[in-house]
């Protein structure tokens, strides 16, 4: 007798985890459904020749890769086991598990590029598996939800980034959240005021650990590659200017003309840009953000700093880059996202301009539960049970229970003949809010009781008022 | 540069298919809500120990492995590769895909024994992945969808499964349907009614092939496997007994008692079930899922066909088995499923009876498809796209997108400037109903231009009055 388990780093959702776990997607689809986005699903199953290289030497190990069909082993050879997986490998695995939705998406768009009308402006919504050391927080298998617009350099993709971040964690009850906003160009311009000392990546890599090893362990680690005193100072000086975004923007732009930086100038077809002295595209793009919000109408701009420090590891982005937290949860990042000047490049699509974000449902279900937000708690969508004595008032019943599916309340006959006791039992560890009893005296009677499952309320309505009376409430 | 391309019997889904699939999902999932099925999922990955063994060899062979991560060669020896795939699999491999939502399901069962409340009711929409060939209308990647009832014996869940089959396919508009029924008891009693000659699975796996091999075809393999002509010809008569269904119960039982066929009984806890002389538990078991659907109201008893040729294979059937095709398609069964006794018995929980059946989403869609029964093939959401001329007007159109939005009507705002004839052209391709143009003349006037794309009607409304317009249609 074999003792049932699943593999580690992997979860079954029951009913109620299911269902908020819905309520989740629901509010995300509704929310890039209304900004135009339109939904693309990729297979699980990916060529380990797309999948390979796209995520660096972590990734490819973290890579799930599946066993070739039928007699895999034939090509195997016994100097093949003396060097071990790494000349295996090649041999018995053609095929991986998706690993982001990024990388399927780029490639559906560079394999379908003749028939898609730019801009593409795609959400996906989609498990993703990673070979992770399972943890708290972190799983095996858990979901993204994407949203990307490719063709098209517009910083009004930017701002409705920030517009449907928003939406979403309004719509989940997630009031205090940060959306951090930052630019590439910003980060590169930094670097430049620094007189170009050390090496860019250096640089970039230290400055993304600011949040887990403090502004000394930063120090420790640009001193150790290089950097001297004087210009680790002036980092810290450009990185924490303070005052609001507005203040932030012109000080850095002061910090720029001072340090001598070169302009390095508004995007070509960036109309939006202003020109000028103050030409620093990175600075440029976020104002123009902050202009096109302020014109959609967005009210939450204490929601939103503007943070020289975020870095976003060493990604592909060229452009604005966010990151979302959750207020007063101790949680990583919920949402992140930015542009990136060519994401199907290595799919023999270069010069496509994108950009996109992510929800991590996963760490969004976690900050609602951290917080008490889910409201229902139901192990069943049924709303009404009818509880019966006998085959007799059981049969009877059938025409009601009809009759309440039909008026769109789920509802289920108890289906065995059991005591009143058990079948109220039933509705109470499944959550079902209201029971109704049709026994011989009610049916006799032609009524049927009612009772509401929290109160305990009930009431007595004639058989033929009963689904009038429920869907009124 | 890498030409990419997916696996074979994989298969990306553009937005009109996502679209057009989830409707399908829907009015699953809200026909099994309606009828108290809770949502339950469970992982893509299973311990390769939970899914080995049952599906039988075939099965197994089809199953995708997932080698293990980390250097997974580590155990094999040299003897290993000079046996092959089958010395390698148990310690390259120790993970699969999910190859049905059955076994996941007993899987997940067994393991929540002590906290689920019964009867459980749970369904479940999710992909499962076969090495299969590829072929028309087979993938490797495809959807099911499950509802299962189990802790139960009562017969009302085999009548539920009739309506919900009916609900779901009458909901996607084939009204044009046959379900089939029939009961493994109905088999057995065929059986003893020939005298216990031959083997009895060597008789269900020949009826099995009726469909595809005729009844010459199904004559000479029982010939082969010993059956006597005359034992061939009263087993033809008692499969294709004529008549209504009732009249098929009354000569099919006339045909068992002239057979001396001892009566096999209700089972215990069926009240449901007439004593007597009749008392055959699948024709009994049979009558009363009938007299269950007449109480209930069901109107489509000419979709509902009791036929004794249907076996549905050598699955863990034991009492009534069921079998969905839509007429008039060539297109194998959309739907099927049956009482089971022991589902759980291999996961150390013997002894559950359940009932349940699933949905093939991949063939209802390709149903839909053949029929043209789609009716919507937009490749995006968006309702309305507002056009534009310059930076200003597009600036100008930002607090009407997020008025558009706000009303619940997917909106864009053509992201860059662009000639006005490729705004269209976006909107055309992408069949978005509802074009707004807000040019440096209207936004003077104050007033925004609608176009109708289907029709090519425009009308000019003031700008405040342009979301009731759109709201009120």
């Amino acid at each position: 007798m074999q003792k049932p388990s699943i593999p580690k780093g992997t979860r079954d959702f029951g009913p109620a985890q299911v269902a908020r776990r819905q309520h989740i997607f629901n509010v995300i689809r509704r929310t890039f459904e209304s900004f135009g986005f339109a939904p693309l699903e990729t297979p699980t199953l990916e060529n380990l020749s797309v999948l390979t290289g796209k995520y660096g030497d972590e990734g490819d190990q973290l890579l799930f890769k599946v066993l070739n069909s039928g007699d895999f082993a034939k090509d195997v050879t016994v100097a093949d086991v003396e060097i071990g997986s790494k000349a295996l490998l090649p041999k018995v695995a053609e095929k991986g598990l998706r690993y982001d939705l990024t990388v399927p998406f780029a490639r559906y768009v560079a394999m379908n590029r003749g028939t898609l009308t730019f801009p593409f402006k795609r959400y996906q919504m989609q498990p993703v598996w990673r070979a992770d050391r399972p943890q708290r927080g972190r799983y095996r298998e858990f979901y993204q939800c994407d949203a990307d617009v490719v063709g098209t350099d517009s910083l009004l993709c930017e701002a409705e980034i920030v517009l449907m971040t928003a939406q979403v964690l309004n719509g989940l009850g997630l009031h205090d959240f940060t959306i951090k906003i930052n630019h590439r160009g910003v980060l590169r311009n930094i670097y430049q005021a620094l007189g170009g000392e050390g090496r860019e990546s250096d640089l970039f890599v230290a400055i993304d650990k600011l949040d887990k090893i403090g502004r000394d362990g930063v120090t420790k680690e640009l001193q150790e590659r290089g950097f001297s005193e004087p210009t680790i100072d002036t980092l810290f000086e450009l990185l924490t200017v303070a005052g609001s975004d507005e203040e932030k923007l012109e000080r850095l732009l002061a910090g720029f003309v001072t340090a001598g930086v070169e302009p390095d100038g508004a995007r070509p077809g960036t109309e939006e840009t202003t020109e000028g002295p103050a030409n620093y595209r990175g600075l440029t793009e976020l104002a123009t953000v902050r202009d096109l919000l302020q014109a959609s109408g967005f009210k939450q701009f204490d929601r939103l700093e503007f943070d020289p420090t975020l870095a976003r590891g060493l990604s592909y982005y060229t452009g604005c880059i966010f990151e979302v937290k959750i207020n007063n949860v101790l949680m990583g990042s919920v949402s992140g996202g930015g542009r990136y000047d060519n994401l199907t490049g290595s799919f023999g699509l270069p010069g496509v301009s994108g950009v996109g974000f992510s929800f991590g449902v996963d760490r969004l279900y976690d900050c609602l539960e951290a917080l008490d937000l889910f409201t229902d708690t139901a192990e069943t969508p049924t709303r009404c049970l009818i509880t019966h004595f006998d085959v007799a008032s059981g049969r009877a019943a059938l025409p009601l229970l009809a009759q309440l599916r039909a008026a769109g309340i789920p509802s289920e006959l108890y289906p065995d003949v059991s005591k009143l006791q058990k079948q109220f039992k039933y509705a109470d560890a499944k959550g079902i809010p209201l029971v109704i009893i049709l026994g011989p005296e009610e049916l006799a009677a032609g009524v049927a009781k009612i009772k509401i499952m929290k109160s305990g309320e009930e009431k007595v309505l004639p058989l033929a008022e009963v689904v009038q009376s429920l869907t009124a409430e």
